[in-house]
């Protein structure tokens, strides 16, 4: 079982680091949502609750009375101690057992995925430890938690490999759709028709999932399928989409081109672009390997656009594919203030990221996105990678 | 259009509070939401934005390149600042231009609904604002968010109704499903199809919406409902559920009993506790009016049942229904320490609470929820109530 098997990891990961105790607090997940809780825990809860996993392999949950039977359900937490009024006497007492010297906690200036820790309740665990030698010991449990969220084990890397799978069935399925006169808005529609037809979220938000973009009008970006919009000879045309199947994410970016009358081939500004972004994504897969840090990975394709006269992509190369679509642990992105120290953190098997790019042309945006696990060799697609530009005949 | 509803009655709050902004500060929406976010915002966005909204009239948003379009979408901001690679230098120059003295963010130790700042986030802000003087500024928002979420505008209470509405007629055509030997499972099962064929989300989590109860084995509380108990002669049934539709959600509990051989009614315990039940709903709702504090109301309700000769419900006698199930602003609760300030947050007019608790009798349990608002003179029935215990023709 999938928890089982992480909060086992999480107990590995405890043993050789800083922390003795990884505690995650929350309340009322489905109004605020804490990452870690979907990645250990298994289940909502309504009250406060602690979820401590202990460096000596002790995994206790304090819950509120009425969360004790889906908590216990799980089978992830040994021991429940259940509360009414208040948690405060459970936590002082558990913390004295455990007697923890560094209290990890779920909060992270970088990762947004060990970042689930509210300021209020941040402000509400200091105020019940006040008084207790823990409220010293607090920490940021943020390298254990993007670790364990980033070391992808064989069951994650199968659930992914099976939302990409059913992402490029819906893919073939729509490409089947794709005429002159088609608005952008129709093809999400159909998208959607796909996804609800299967009972699967989108891999991010609703609306701008997928992102449809048909020729040199349509704005690039996480913007909504647009009904002004119609697929037309010289189109370049752009889907980005994903689904999320068991809990985890793919996220792919696809690319037709329609041709003019008497065109039987992308005129050469459109080939070359294409080639670009193709050799862009393989120069930063030839380097994607253990050991090497995402910055330098981003810098490899970033150079061949470059190199080919094109404006930089806005963004990282890659980010991490799993339980989120925008997943935790590094980047293969820029050292950019907003990116923190991800695109520094060393890559390690069973990472999955997306490899992405995009560049703007006269007949619309080219943008290739693939998904790949990191081996001990290098890396290995998971997506079947598009290497052409497919035509679409009108 | 209600965000731009919403947008307008949080400008008329800031007028009257000690806050000169209110910032709304998030990243990554879809893996940590934000509640303030859906009521005043709309859209999900990836990168750090800032959102905020000044005593003056202000609506700046400041959102990374790519989340541009979906902001503009919304029309809620006037003014939309974007940036690549960091946001430091446009957020200090918004802050100047407003010179706001007192900026009010999402947190609480109470609120949960006014909560959406995680603690990265509010240490990545200080860092943004070191050396500047609006990071001695920075305050809580709950106050004014509080009751910008509790105040319900007529066209919120009618999203609330018609979720409702829904609500009533899946719970009709379940009822129609239960005879004896049918599991709590397939109970569970039949309503999901319901559901799933509206397109609608329950309003709390998937597994434990409807909870579903036949008989004195099954456990009260968020538990999922169990393929192993079965309704037989002599079992109360109960279920509680909701719907969340157009972004709104109901939640109402409702009970039958199944008359054993011979029987034509319940018997005399199952009669004396289901209208004390009743009584102590009657009890509260009598005493709803504007000005009244939360604890109050429930002290009244929970009376009746220690009257009666039962057990105290171990929560609130009601919780605030919106966006959220469990929403935010005042709480129908007791004062302990787990509902903070909560049940002393004096009721407004526009306020909508479910009023619900039940018992435990021989017979299973008994608990009975309705939904009401706050009028001038008092409280009104947003759901049907249930004043009579229901029998399942056998």
């Amino acid at each position: 079982m999938l928890l089982q098997e992480k909060a086992d990891q999480a107990h590995t990961l405890l043993a050789s680091s800083a922390l003795d105790c990884w505690l995650t607090f929350v309340r009322e997940t489905t109004v605020t949502p804490d990452p870690g809780v979907d990645l250990v825990v298994g289940t909502d809860v309504t009250w406060p609750s602690a979820f401590l996993l202990g460096r000596n392999g002790a995994r206790i949950a304090i819950v509120g009375r009425h969360d004790v039977p889906n908590v216990r359900a799980t089978g992830v937490f040994h021991d429940i101690v259940s509360y009414d009024e208040s948690m405060r006497q459970a936590l002082v007492d558990v913390l004295h057992r455990l007697n923890p010297q560094h209290i990890g906690l779920n909060y992270s200036i970088d990762d947004k995925t060990a970042d689930g820790l509210t300021h209020g309740m941040w402000l509400m665990l200091n105020d019940l430890l006040c008084g207790t030698p823990f409220v010293e010991r607090l920490t940021s449990a943020a390298p254990l938690l993007s670790t364990l969220r980033a070391r992808k084990t064989c069951n994650e890397i199968e659930r992914i490999k099976a939302a990409i799978a059913t992402t490029e069935e819906i893919v073939t399925l729509t490409e089947a759709q794709l005429r002159v006169g088609v608005s952008e808005a129709a093809i999400g529609a159909f998208v959607h028709e796909q996804f609800r037809s299967r009972g699967l979220p989108s891999a991010w938000s609703w609306e701008s999932c997928p992102i449809v973009n048909t020729g040199p009008e349509s704005e690039a970006g996480h913007g909504q399928p647009r009904d002004d919009l119609f697929i037309a000879p010289g189109h370049l045309v752009h889907m980005d989409l994903g689904v999320q199947q068991d809990g985890y994410c793919s996220d792919i970016q696809r690319m037709w081109y329609v041709p003019r009358s008497g065109e039987n081939e992308p005129p050469p500004e459109i080939k070359h672009a294409f080639a670009a972004v193709i050799a862009a994504i393989d120069a930063g897969a030839a380097l994607l390997k253990p050991g090497i840090k995402g910055y330098q990975v981003d810098a490899a394709a970033r150079q061949v656009i470059v190199d080919n006269g094109f404006e930089e992509y806005k963004h990282a190369f890659g980010h991490s594919l799993g339980r989120a679509c925008h997943d935790g642990g590094p980047l293969l992105g820029p050292r950019w203030e907003r990116y923190g120290t991800t695109p520094d953190i060393p890559i390690e098997v069973g990472n999955v990221f997306t490899l992405e790019l995009g560049v703007q042309t006269s007949a619309g945006y080219i943008g290739i996105e693939e998904d790949v696990v990191v081996t001990e060799q290098g890396c290995e697609y998971l997506s079947t990678p598009q290497r052409e530009l497919t035509l679409i005949s009108t």
